[in-house]
């Protein structure tokens, strides 16, 4: 017997996907496959399962029906290069394994986050979390460059000078800000990494996040083909209605021809049998609550 | 300043909910409440947002989102006597603290699970894991509830044969079946108790812990009214519907006259003017994935 | 039946106790006490061992071996200020639950921590990891000073410019220095909380969150205090040695009079006679591994 | 840039441990080395440190002062087929993720554990929770095996005889002995895992989980031999003392002569001359706590 291998993984192992202006992640090990969720899935449902679902089927059946736990069988190892921002967003994910560099043992690098001047934005007037959609101006754009540059440079300046004076570490340190660059090994299971991705890959997330997010989600794509496709299927993309909202719905579809075949039209679009079925049962309330 | 407290919880503390025949569920301590998850909230959120949300919108606006974290501030301690292969469902859940009785140390008592003649049926046909929802012959119900009586009693007397030894109760202990009843303290945050009951209140779970699922949401209810009222709105009853099927729907919805106000629709239909509007982005499909 | 209440923990409740400079650690709602913890435990151990232990006895024993789950049926809830770099080695505790201020939502507050003068240490040259037992001479302190007091004043004039162009708050926040304080909702359960008191309280940990833990501590020990005895006589104050540490010991112990008697010397020092006789098999070595 | 790979361990991969009458461990999938360990620490003390630690130094540090996050970047996957009651102590581990055969989707398999004649013992008067050191005569280790072999034969044929009444497969299985043998994948890191084994290898957990405890003991001990050496050293065969019995052990020691030098001591005895310093400062009550 041997390890599960993803010869497409091995090829890009160890490679930084550059993000933002110094940062970066690469997979550096992981464990398990698509065929690794397939076996866990199968010890569940017994002998005899094998011929029914092929894997592709069974993946998204458990994916549709939030059967999470053999996503749990995959693991990954990233080394991630990120402002300490965006870390602090990050580590609210606690179920993952962590080791940063510390500046209590090892001096700061002089390197720290510039954000490009096109992302440089308003306060958003919809959304009191995020920023504008709209540019400014770009004389605007360069004075808060301006500002942030020479903050972070100042700071750095301070921090050199408190060294030399050997100041501990620990204390030289407190003064800079933020967007400096951190560094730390990250290892997650593919059921929470897939969590910390809907999260992360939401338009609503802060865009500095959300782009290590989607250098991510590549590489993860990559890793388990058919459970990313899942995944996009039946979590990403999907819309939930609450109970009022399927009441207006319902209420709207009554306007419809009566005659309106909702298997076969579900048929005809790509959806096996069974889900067909699922999607009338969810479309008539036929589900028993 | 003092502790949350609800009066409503207070009278039922300590009391007995009957589950299964000789099965039940008390609460026996509590922490927080509605109010302590909008004060989580608040802290995020911070200054000058009292005014803006109501305390039920601002409840509703988070488990509409899944601002899930609020909810961890509240903690329930139920005590709970169950047949052990219900424990062994629940057990699954693993982010609870648990203290169980054990058979290492203590005798077994003489309490089996025997199912009500009701509840014998045959495996079901469409489920694979469950039982089917048509009632079997009396006769047959007779007849599997001596089998199972039977059983259990043979095995009764063997313990006590075994007990009467003096062989160690761990070894003395491991051909009791796994319909004997045990008991734990099970303490778990609000969060995470609306993930157990998501699970096990579903009509696809089994009968035995979905009675139990039942008496804990009737305590839940009481405990946190207006959390509760949101997460069967915008969590229990919800209809989740793939990118596939939102294609179908869409579509459909396109042999609809064009002039229909899905806003106004909404907005009397119960749906606040937020959610209105946040239904139509969905509906239409505005939103930037 | 009533909730555990726990008096001394009333008059205290929302008293804030004041850390570093502006900084505070207040209770805010608490379940659980002694109580709780042999009211779980005792569950485990079943019928009729109420008379064996005494309250004190049980917890002791419980904390001695190491049978840690009764201590999770205890809960607290508090209400911090803390600087940024404090609250990145607080939450690598990931077995709480926490509700954080949000820069991406709220203004920054003009509040940064800036050291006392004695505080100001050169690097340990034995410790990498800490400061210096030496004070420095006054003029460096004056000078480390005022260096971290121009540099967050700085900082904070370029925010209130960024915040005044109305650049997105979560642009605007991150040149700010990691000495600004944030504030956050934890919840931590006992078992969990006594191991971040291990790790925060040592004297390796840094000095500026070993202050939240002594503030933390003080409250436990109102909160909890047989528990909290039983966790400084055999957790916090106790002495671990390794395999070959070991062997030096008993070698030289060898070396004593033959006719000491260990168990009446334990006896005689406070150990109960349980404790004695496991003392004896430790030193001698009478356990079976 | 490869993943790590641990060619002893390619060579047991999949190979069944047998444990117990019918059961088995066996590693399916594994992520790290001894290697992972150290490169996870080494982000955390930064550039230059290298030379200083070598390997096995730096593994023994981390171990000897439990910073046990870098031990989280090795996972393993196991394979294993074990008794319910077995299961049942397993699963309380609850940082690891489970795939369980279950018996609402499967059949039953007729495979129940039965004790070897000499593990059949009486219980424990010293230990409440375990069987005692005395074997029984072996007309009676006869008779209990007799009443266990019949009490199972029996539930097995009820089993059947349900079976074939087509009763839903969740209530068949009710009355089945905690003795019946389940199977699951399980998969953990290796700080996790060290703690189970901690408990689990223990002379007072119950024989039949520790067969288990000492089969994944084996493979542990291939997978990471560095870092299981420093297991074994600094947590495993440890002897902690409570803050009372070193004030007898530092009394006693006052009575040898002064003149002993307990730092060549132990320098002697294979301690590196950090380990020998730390040695003292235990002894002489050095640490500033």
């Amino acid at each position: 017997m041997e390890r599960t291998t993803i010869p497409e993984l091995e090829e890009i192992l160890g490679k930084e996907v550059p993000c933002l202006d110094h940062g970066f992640v690469r997979l550096i090990d992981y464990m398990g496959s698509d065929e690794s969720i397939v076996q866990a899935a199968r010890v569940s449902y017994g002998k005899g399962t094998k011929k029914v679902h092929q894997n592709r089927g069974l993946i998204r059946y458990l994916m549709r029906h939030q059967h999470t736990t053999p996503l749990e069988m995959v693991e990954f190892k990233f080394h991630c290069k990120l402002p300490i921002f965006v870390a602090r967003q990050w580590i609210r994910h606690r179920t993952a394994s962590v080791n940063e560099y510390s500046l209590r043992y090892s001096q700061a690098l002089n390197e720290f986050y510039l954000p490009e001047l096109d992302v440089i934005r308003k306060q958003s007037k919809t959304n009191r979390q995020g920023r504008s959609s709209e540019t400014v101006p770009e004389e605007l754009q360069q004075k808060v460059f301006s500002i942030l540059e020479r903050t972070t440079q100042q700071a750095w300046e301070d921090y050199q000078e408190l060294e030399q004076a050997d100041i501990a570490r620990e204390l030289a340190r407190i003064h800079l800000p933020i967007s400096l660059y951190t560094e730390w090994y990250w290892k997650i299971d593919l059921h929470n990494l897939f969590h910390f991705l809907k999260l992360r890959l939401d338009p609503t997330a802060q865009y500095e996040i959300r782009v290590y997010a989607e250098a991510i989600a590549e590489i993860v794509k990559i890793a388990v083909p058919l459970t990313w496709e899942a995944f996009e299927d039946y979590v990403l993309y999907t819309t939930n209605f609450s109970r009022f909202e399927m009441d207006i719905i319902r209420e709207i579809l009554t306007q419809l021809p009566a005659h309106i075949n909702w298997e076969e039209l579900a048929k005809s679009k790509r959806l096996s049998s069974r889900e067909a079925k699922e999607f009338v049962d969810k479309i008539k309330d036929h589900r028993n609550f």
